[in-house]
């Protein structure tokens, strides 16, 4: 009975997670988000599959993170832990560098980074208690620092760059404080959602399934401390 | 006549650069920091020597960046810019993974990433008029994400590795948006002030002695765009 914790699940690839774990009834799905009474389609799900659990987290708010850790440890049955935690949750503006507000970049970073340590650092205990320990970072080409070079790329971005730069960095450290977790970042690819836009390159059902694979599959030799994409090829820091 | 704006030049490596600038008569020193009337060893330099200005600046607020830009101007002659803009001020917290508060890695990115871009758009108009058009962020190996695997560094410095490495991506973001600007992430070293302790590995002023020179001559084709250490070579992102 693998359980699972998606962050920012409302919508996206989180949602789309949270939909294909749920229909394999062996998964238990914490899908989490900020506002579930107007997560519609979340709740639609929940109510028509028994293995989903909406629960409120907001990833900025230390509390938040606290509380929905308690709901969860209340749902599982004694002992048990999480086996995936999936921070995903985040968000961007596309905006010039000259237009890029430092509150922005503040505020990117708020979501992105320190939200995953909030979520890592509540979920510690029943990851500990977990079978598989698997704490994946949910990244983007944008923050390799290689990939600045990448003409699409190059100036843009910055808050959301610099946030995912940032989360990579907290990524190998987790992995690093904590050796027998399966701790990677990964970038899921540039996917048509409302984020992603309907240019973007890959379907979100699609991509969501290779996801799922590599992380079922992910192992502490091939996985941890690395950056990886959804075709599992290594992309650089 | 080259005009210097350094930040966090009140101690440690911010000193020592002021100090040394200071005994060429041909340089304008701005040397600023937070609290001009606590920095005593600013102010006597001040007092021996003509060129230096002691500018208030706290990188952590943007009205303070402004003010010290106006400050600058006024200082220069019309028409003048500044050629070395020295983004250095910081600070960081030597503490365990574990003792990392959210609160801390929040402060010292705010510092370092957000400081730097406060100080570089309050004085972009005077650096367009220089004629070197050198940007620094004095970053660290801390920062790369290679240096991880360092087994000095590890889960270690947080913080600081976060935030440097948030730096080192908005170097390139600058760089990027830039083309005309000398803009480069330099890794000062280890060195004995204050902050880096006596265990360090380089003295002061043989150390700032190697960054006057490569800061002197950094070129467009050599630096800019690039993360580079006091021994002019290459650190990996």
């Amino acid at each position: 009975m693998p359980a699972w914790l998606i962050t920012g699940s409302s919508r996206g690839i989180g949602f789309e997670l949270a939909k294909q774990l749920a229909a394999n009834s062996a998964n238990t799905v914490f899908a989490t988000c900020r506002k579930p009474d107007a997560a519609n389609s979340l709740n639609e799900l929940a109510k028509s599959h028994k293995n989903v659990h909406v629960v409120a987290l907001d990833v900025d708010d230390e509390a938040s993170a606290a509380a929905a850790a308690e709901t969860v440890k209340s749902a599982l049955p004694a002992g048990a832990g999480i086996d995936y935690l999936i921070n995903n949750a985040g968000w961007g503006v596309r905006v010039s560098f000259e237009e890029e507000e430092i509150a922005t970049i503040a505020a990117v970073f708020n979501t992105h980074v320190l939200g995953a340590l909030r979520v890592f650092r509540a979920f510690l205990p029943l990851l500990k208690l977990g079978t598989r320990k698997v704490v994946v970072s949910v990244s983007s080409e944008l923050g390799s620092l290689a990939y600045v070079d990448d003409p699409r790329v190059g100036s843009a971005f910055p808050s959301y760059s610099i946030a995912k730069t940032g989360l990579n960095m907290l990524t190998r450290k987790i992995a690093k404080q904590y050796p027998d977790f399966i701790v990677f970042a990964f970038a899921p690819g540039w996917i048509k959602t409302e984020m992603g836009g309907s240019g973007a390159e890959y379907e979100v059902d699609d991509a969501v399934k290779r996801h799922i694979k590599i992380y079922e599959t992910a192992t502490l030799e091939k996985h941890t401390d690395k950056f990886i994409n959804q075709f599992e090829d290594p992309v650089a820091w």
